[in-house]
């Protein structure tokens, strides 16, 4: 039952999961149609298994990466293919017993020298999976010892099955219901960013409260949800940079153009990341607050800020001019809370304890709007 | 010239990669050798290619993927093709027309439901590459249009290859210069604790430098190296948990035994994580502080306590009584700020605002204290 409640979660969590698991078994059943209409099982004998096997390995879960995985396992089983052509050639030259020894040479070198380019981080980032079919393919070819000829029909075979295979799955992938990684990078930033402002609105408006109700159940509650929902703004750091490397292979979709500048998302990500690395210190910190009104003004302010922001991310819309109003107000908020520190009357002994904490919160409230600022100007670019 | 100094960088970072690029070519020509001994060959037909594509699929770089990979592959193969059979007789009973229209059902039913299966976190992380193969498996079977009998003949040629292919993957990867993902691990959050220890010690020791040094351009990059350093100790999360999945497949090996808590090390490695996401703080803020020498003993014993504890993790001892000490060393020279704030003459008004960062790194450091001590109780476990 358990399972079952937890099963059912992921699913209402992002019906696309479920959709996307419909869409890999039509995929593979039109592409197991092949085998059922004989006269062209027969003409491809074998390699039909090839197709099958490519839609399993190819079909991921966004376009991007479906692409990606496409045109890598086509590039290298082609460049393979010919190279094993080659071999197998140069190997005839050296007679009988030679050939062996000169394939077996060859074959581990190449396996070597690729799977060393694989700790190369571009290579890894864009065609991991292009080397591995790389090696695969030569492998299988060089130990074939067919014929020259042979391996030519051979790899006309399979090629053309890799290519039903991946041109149905980048079809079915785009044109139902796809999942565009671009999209999703997109709503990630912005979500992240709008996270932010319920966090530091929630940080805020928790603090007004009284004393009591904080202490119940309910508001433990609220602050775990609070802290779990900054932490996924910390951790989303992985999921970003796959996403914008998946985001790279897709074409123009939406209002996205092919070239769009995947990496601004990135940057604006990790300046995002940098603002709850300082409130996760506010929270906790846990002081008892005295509230100040410029305190809040500053965190509301900031807070609208930070909305409009991710708001203009969603829209993909330039004029950040709301924003900027919003930061200069709190800005202001924080000048004025420095000037109210400057002409209060001096504090007395125990009036400096009770004071420090909340030096230091203003102190990383001043610090966080310029991270603010920042990530303002990030994103106007 | 620049990408092959790259490449040679890549090498000499470690020299591990290599020797795994070397072991992948070693256990890719000890296969191939298989097609070469023509009587086994013969026996095998075209099965022996399995032998090769397992070899390529599952060698990874530490023996905990490849063992990981490997059973994963054996396994799905096993359960996938007994259930294809199974599904191949059913449908046997339908008639030859049935026959295809149930086939295709089932496969689309299972190909759907084992792809949402790969959305649920415990799979993802543990079978992610078994349900993959689970699939092939199955519509390779059930669209084959074989008897039963050639089948189970076929079925029995391509598990002993995997088995040989597998079995070669694990022996070698083992026994030649084995990368364990749990030395990995545990060498990466003795390492993140001792670069923290030195990061701690480098932020104070500049602040005594005088200012003329610290403005100069070696001070910039001296800071670069020391914000990298930290941020590598930020980052370090996917790589923790990446290598802690693995190390759970792995046999004992050196001072681990099979049921090593890996799951403390991601604990450790969190509450390390935690402890620089204070420091990001402390290093951007960059007052011009009026030293205390209150502060320099709390970060010089703090410091210390963080060595004791990277080094207790490399030796795997337990008493860290040593460190202890120098816990409680820094809280005393904490408590003691805390007296001189109190005993200290009222500050003027201008001494406020100087006085303020100071105040802001005192609590920081208190903080970053208590956050040690979590992490040496953590440790202990």
């Amino acid at each position: 039952m358990e399972t079952m409640k937890k099963i059912k979660k992921i699913g209402e969590d992002d019906p696309r999961r479920i959709v996307h698991s419909i869409k890999v078994g039509i995929a593979l059943t039109l592409v197991s149609l092949f085998y059922y209409f004989r006269p062209l099982y027969d003409g491809f004998g074998q390699a039909g298994m090839w197709a099958i096997l490519t839609v399993v390995v190819v079909f991921e879960y966004t376009v991007g990466a479906t692409i990606c995985k496409s045109l890598n396992r086509g590039g290298a089983t082609l460049v393979a293919g010919a190279l094993g052509v080659g071999a197998e050639y140069l190997a005839g030259l050296c007679g009988d017993k030679g050939e062996s020894v000169v394939l077996g040479i060859l074959v581990f070198i190449l396996a070597a020298a690729s799977t060393f380019t694989r700790f190369i981080p571009n290579v890894k980032k864009r065609y991991d999976y292009g080397v591995l079919i790389f090696i695969l393919t030569f492998s299988l070819v060089a130990v074939s010892g067919s014929q020259v000829t042979e391996i030519l029909q051979l790899a006309h075979q399979r090629l053309s099955t890799i290519l039903i295979g991946g041109a149905t799955c980048i079809v079915i992938s785009i044109s139902v219901c796809p999942v565009w990684a671009g999209r999703d990078l997109h709503n990630l930033v912005a979500e992240n960013i709008e996270k932010l402002a319920a966090f530091l609105e929630g940080t805020w408006i928790r603090g007004i409260e009284d004393e009591s109700s904080m202490l119940s159940s309910k508001d433990n509650k609220d602050k775990a949800s609070y802290l779990q929902c900054h932490k996924s703004v910390l951790n989303s750091k992985a999921t970003e940079e796959s996403l914008a490397n998946f985001a790279w292979w897709e074409p123009g979709h939406g209002r996205f153009r092919l070239h769009h500048p995947w990496k601004h998302y990135l940057k604006i990500g990790a300046l995002a990341r940098n603002v709850p690395a300082k409130w996760k210190h506010l929270v906790a910190s846990e002081f008892q607050l005295k509230m100040q009104p410029a305190c809040i003004k500053m965190c509301t302010e900031t807070s609208k800020a930070l909305k409009e922001l991710s708001s203009a991310i969603k829209n993909m819309t330039y004029p950040l001019s709301s924003a900027e109003i919003y930061i200069q107000n709190s800005n202001a908020a924080a000048n004025d809370l420095k000037s109210i520190l400057e002409t209060s009357s001096l504090p007395t002994k125990s009036d400096l304890q009770e004071i420090m904490p909340l030096l230091v919160i203003t102190s990383l409230l001043i610090d966080i709007i310029k991270c603010v600022e920042k990530l303002s100007v990030s994103v106007d670019e």
